[in-house]
């Protein structure tokens, strides 16, 4: 069953977006992924979001630049968590626009913000919080976090090798 | 006729609003104000949007402080020009926040951005709009630069006897 | 059962925390909060971060302000969702150190970070993960979006009348 | 006839500028396109600025980088309504220098500023200030706005069938 | 004879351009200090501009708050030093357009900026640009940086003093 | 005589100096450059400022990058206008840490602040200070700034051109 | 024995520097503390710079606001660490002004800099430098490290106590 | 006898902290160098921390780019001074998130941060702590500081010749 739903403002932020599939696939985590302009296409951003919760999604991954105005707007038609990816776009001010465009909202109106082209971290929070009810995808992240954890750890030995030899 | 609908996200960005309001008035041009929540109520935001033109509105003055979205959705619902009031609310950050979210529109939506607070701007900015195709309201704004001329006249006038004191 | 640990970096960060256990009572999820700093405790962060989800903990909210570790610390310890509020204290640089401390985490530990000072937001946010998968739970937060759709409602209508007789 | 007005501080402005030309044309509305700068031609700007209304203009489109004070230099010689494009020039910073510039303008001087570099969007500006009281002209930009609806559907379906075969 | 002419683009910023006027009147250099608008009276700045250095003035000193674009205007006008004093006004972001809209002029036209509310300093500026040529003046100013220096040492003595004590 | 000292922290700095040696040299000023590091040869930087002025010289420009000390230091130390020019270095924040440490002087020690990267418009201002006591110099730069508007005009004139064949 | 000295730009900044001062006494390190302005008493700075280590001194601790060139500055003429302490001055833009001034120093002359108005972690800084070879001292620090320790602990059971009772 | 670690976050911050290892080579100071994530390994940086002045280290160097949080942690967990340097990685905000994460540390456990990219000053630093209580590394950095002044006068002969022929 489809649990996250990866939308983005524009074509040109699929880059980023593609990273927050790539980490739910290697997660085990089932995923739908399209284009929902919160100013192109407004109606179809309202439908997307009245939706989601009634089709089974649990969370909603929403990734924007410049004034991102998609993952604020998806958070006030949805009940269910919307974490918002701030990209850095072509004209945008050092992604400064979409930073805040994206975090400043309003009180009642959270949006779980991740960092700028933060589109693998927003796909392991998705999966974070299907797993806080959810042991068996808790396990994997437990077991992710170990293999960055030994990945550290080698490169770790080979610097220290290295370092011996200067 | 009612040609300028002014629009604010919120209760408490009605001391900046009410400046686009008393501008408005002193201009002779009708207006109606309410508060239109993109986040809290997204439907009336739409409705709103998508009637304006159609009720005889020429402008949408539109407010809003933090993640600033209502310009900007507005701008992508009505053809009308939208004219875009960034506040510096409580938790705004230096309102930052607010002339990026308004500003920094995708291209095929722009938003008419004035200064941050700037709502007798806005209304100025809104008559000469109207005024581009009514003399009757061009000659207004002639004689309201005036005003701000003589004003200016005056005061150095006064700093310059003044300075000569000194 | 506790679903919502609130930890902050130190007792003057309470006033916008307890905004985070007031929302989370009034959706009546149970909670506990505590003062856990990652850089004069850092045992304790690593204990608490240890053992939440098999205390059944849920979600951790982390509030911090300056150089804001415990959000992103926490973050690298649990499996569970962190929320992080960024907190304006005292010698803050506008607040601007505290955000970029939370929201900029590197890839593969994730916080879900929410507006300055948005305490209140972290609630929310944190009952819409517990939502996400609580059909019980997300029937509240529809209901108390509702509730903030209502209030805007009556305020219009005020407004509205108040702008007719001006 | 002529109805925009489209003028840049420096011939480097141009590729920027353009963008307000080609959409124009797009859309149907006649322009002028020029330099003025406020800085090495100020007599120019003078004279520009005090005969626009009566050449039968309607809107004035001005872009310039820097410290750019011809957009509001301008509105306070017209009582035209005059759209700003912040430029990212050569030794600007990062852009900010512009869009300050513009967008903060004193009380009863307004410039409708757009995003930076958003020569398209002051087109698009322009021609809905034009349609604000030209019904033909409103439906033009009724119908752009629809087909960038559609270019967002076409997208959408496309990534979605993709997204099924990955 | 009047050699340095302070302007300022309101009234509102006489008490950062009363620095000014104090310190030069200190070191014997005969002012005139008036309120010249760049957006509400462009003639006048323009007339202003036009015959300064006719009048026998050296130096302008001209102070704006917001987007300012009177240091820069008058720039271009004459072919004077014009020094630029970025005010801090109210609805101002925290200085920084007053103080990117005097200081990123374009190649061609500078403006010798200072200090955010550095009327004090423009004054110093103004005058050690007058001593550039006039070795009187000169002198005066090597006797003002002279007791800046004792009235240090004697704090200094003071406070080492006191921390005897501690 | 040698009018002008031009002065930089580093050789790195001398692509945007030598710009300030180029418009002296088509303005018939005559200038001396060389390094001075506020921070490597602290002992010449005195030498050199206490006997700026001795030695005849009317203006120093001095050219820093990063945490820019040598413009603020050289004024602390010669009673002559010092002209500074924030240069963006290799490591530098976006040249911000250069322009603050250059611009922020407090009250006594002014320094002339140019825009980023400025070493244009640094000879420019240095012209004009010396040309505030000096006819001749004071009509090259009349003479100067009317060949600016004379390649506007010309620009303008092609522009149009261009724009009526589009 | 003076191991710290403690300098700062202005007797404004003491409020901030009686913390570096308050510490070290708590500390047991012996200080002494004064004014040295980098602008207003340049060969003093240098007196003090030279003479620094061979008066017996192993750490400076220098405070300035605005475009703060003391610390910089001290550490180009002496061998010595020199710990920077930027302050958030009257008229410093929200105190970036001088942290870039102070932390952007170029290749070579190093400063350590601690947090905007961080008085007293310069004062735990210094003693940390002076426990890195003396072990009496570093068991103070870690002393003190455990008392801040057990502060929050206290603070953490209160709050656990009083959330229990909500 | 090892007397300095420099630690990084990340293999990729090796060739900012690699000027590090190099310059205190060439200062004669003994170090080891490896990689401790906060995020990834945070036992590992624990035991780091705990041990390090129980092996001798006197001085712990840490890099780390984004929301940086090596140096604070390591600071909170050591008695020794830490040096931290902001790298600016590749999805940073121009560095500032990496600047203000090891900067705006809390009150009592500093870091003592260099400038971006900062690694060369870094080792200096470390050297002058080090060189602090021990004469002949004390030695050593006046001798560098000595080679610096040597090449910037060797520069200046250069300039100031070629200056002589343009």
């Amino acid at each position: 069953m489809i649990e996250v739903g990866i939308i983005m403002g524009s074509n040109s932020d699929l880059p980023i977006m593609q990273e927050t599939a790539d980490i739910l696939k290697e997660l085990g985590i089932v995923f739908e992924m399209t284009v929902v302009s919160a100013h192109r296409t407004p109606e179809r951003m309202f439908d997307y979001g009245k939706s989601a919760h009634k089709r089974g999604l649990k969370v909603i991954v929403a990734g924007a630049g410049g004034a991102a105005h998609l993952p604020g707007m998806m958070a006030s038609i949805t009940p269910l968590p919307v974490v918002g990816v701030p990209i850095k776009s072509s004209n945008s001010i050092d992604g400064w626009d979409s930073i805040l465009s994206i975090l400043q909202m309003p009180g009642g109106i959270p949006v779980a913000t991740v960092a700028l082209n933060g589109g693998k971290n927003a796909g392991i929070l998705a999966a974070s919080i299907i797993g806080s009810s959810n042991s068996e995808v808790l396990e994997r992240i437990i077991e992710y976090k170990q293999t960055l954890k030994e990945k550290v750890l080698r490169t770790a030995k080979e610097m220290e090798e290295n370092a011996l030899n200067q």
